[in-house]
C-alpha cells in the first residue's frame, strides 16, 4: 500500500489546552487531532508540527504532517477530520506533499502575534489578550524592540535551560506594532523562535513601555546572552501562532 | 442602619454559565455574583437585573441593583466584589441610587446585537457569533427586519407558552445592520423584549438572508400573532446584551 503523506494547517483557541504537545494527559492539542485520525484511517498516526505552542497559547495557522496508507483525498480529509475534531480545533485546509517536505524541518518563516489589551479588564478578550492595567509608552517599546531585529544569540530571552547546550542564534526578521483603541499588536516575523522567546521578549517591551527599564537596558539585555538576565515571561493567552511558511 | 441601594453595571462571557437568573444548579450569573456580594456584605443579598439573559448568553452592559446595610462607597464596592468574581464575570460601574430606582422597572431602553460569521468556521468566535456557513443576501434581511420596527405584538417570535396571558406588545426602536469583512452585527433597540424575541426574529431574518422564506413573509408572520409560525430560534452565543438605558 502507498504511503501518502498530507500537509494540515490548522487554527486551535488553546484556551482548554495544555499546548501542543502530547504530555500522556490527554489534553493536548496534538493528542485531539491524533485521536481523529486514528478514528478515521484505523492506524496509530503520530503528526509532526511546525513547533510547539505552550498551554493557552493559541494558533490561526499551526501546520502539521502525517502519513498514511489509508486512502482520501484532500477535500476528504478535510471533511472528515472537522467532522469529528472538538469546536476550539479546526482543519483549514489539507494538502497532499511529497515525502520530503517536514513540517518541522521545511518552515521559511512563521509570524506569532502578541495581544495586549490596554485600560479597565474586559471579560471577551481576557483568554485571548494580555490586560494590561498600565499605561503603555509605545514610541519607547518600538525603539527597544529594534534591538532585537536581526540575528543574535538569543540566549537572554530563553526560558529552557535543557536549550543550553543547543545553538541559540535566532534571526527575527521583523518587529512590529499596531495600536487600535486600546489593543496592541506585537507582530513577530522570523525563521524559528526559542522556547518562550517571543514571551520572554514581549514581557521585556512591556517593561520598558511601563518605564520599569530604560529602552537600553534592553540591547544590554540581549548582548548579555544570559539567561538569568530576564525572568518575565508575558502570559500566554496573549500568544497566537499567525502562519507558518514553506518554500 | 441605613440602606442604601447600589446600581451595578457588568459585563460577562456567558459562554459557562446557564442564563443570568438562579436555578438552584450554582451555575448561573446571578448566583456568582450574589455569592460575592454575600462574603463581603456577611448579609444575604437579592441582585434585581434589568432582565435574563439566557445560557450562553453574553453581556457588555447589564444593570442591577441590590440593597445593603453594608457600607463601602462606589468605588471600593467595585474593586471588591472584582476582587471575587470569576474572571469572566466584571463590574464596570457601581452607582448609590435612591430606592426609587429599580433595575427591571426603570428601563427606557436597551440594545441587543446579534453577531453573525460568515464564511468558513472560526474557532475564535464560535463562542461569540453564530458560524454561518451560507451566503447572506444582507438587503432582503434589511428590507424584511423594517416591517418589524414599531409597535407591534410580537406573539409570533415568542417562544415561552407561559407568556401567553401577558401583554405581548411590544415597540422595537432601530434595527440596523453592520457588515465588516466576514462579520454581519445586527443590533436592536427598544425598550424591552420578549422571551426568545431577539433571537426568534434573528433566525427568521436569516432564513430571509437565505432565500429559504421571502421578505414579506416576515410580515405575514408577524400579523399572525401566532406563537407556532416561528419554529426558529438562533443560536445563543451570538447574542449580547450591549446596554440598558435608564431616565
Amino acid at each position: 500500500m502507498d504511503v501518502r503523506r498530507f500537509k494540515c494547517t490548522c487554527s486551535y483557541d488553546g484556551t482548554n489546552y495544555i499546548g501542543w504537545q502530547s504530555q500522556k494527559r490527554n489534553d493536548s492539542v496534538q493528542e485531539a487531532i491524533e485521536k481523529v485520525l486514528n478514528s478515521i484511517s484505523k492506524e496509530t498516526i503520530t503528526i509532526v508540527s511546525s513547533g510547539r505552542t505552550d498551554a493557552k497559547v493559541h494558533a490561526k495557522g499551526q501546520v502539521f504532517h502525517f502519513d498514511t496508507t489509508f486512502y482520501l483525498n484532500e477535500s476528504d480529509w478535510k471533511r472528515a477530520i472537522n467532522g469529528y475534531l472538538p469546536k476550539d480545533i479546526y482543519i483549514l485546509d489539507v494538502e497532499e506533499v511529497d515525502e520530503t517536505f517536514h513540517a518541522r524541518f521545511s518552515v521559511v518563516k512563521k509570524r506569532y502575534d502578541y495581544v495586549i489589551h490596554l485600560g479597565e479588564y474586559d471579560v471577551f478578550s481576557a483568554n485571548y489578550a494580555y490586560q494590561c492595567p498600565y499605561p503603555l509608552d509605545i514610541e519607547k517599546m518600538k525603539k527597544a524592540s529594534s534591538y532585537l531585529i536581526g540575528e543574535h544569540d538569543f540566549s537572554s530571552f530563553c526560558a529552557n535551560s535543557k536549550d543550553v547546550t543547543r545553538c541559540q542564534i535566532r534571526t527575527i526578521d521583523d518587529i512590529r506594532f499596531e495600536v487600535n483603541n486600546n489593543t496592541v499588536r506585537i507582530i513577530y516575523e522570523g525563521k524559528g523562535f526559542l522556547r518562550y522567546m517571543v514571551r520572554m521578549i514581549t514581557a521585556t517591551l512591556i517593561e520598558v513601555g511601563r518605564n520599569c527599564i530604560d529602552v537600553e537596558a534592553v540591547d544590554v539585555m540581549l548582548k548579555a546572552c544570559d539567561k538569568d538576565v530576564c525572568r518575565h515571561n508575558a502570559q500566554p493567552q496573549g500568544l497566537t501562532l499567525v502562519y507558518v511558511k514553506y518554500e
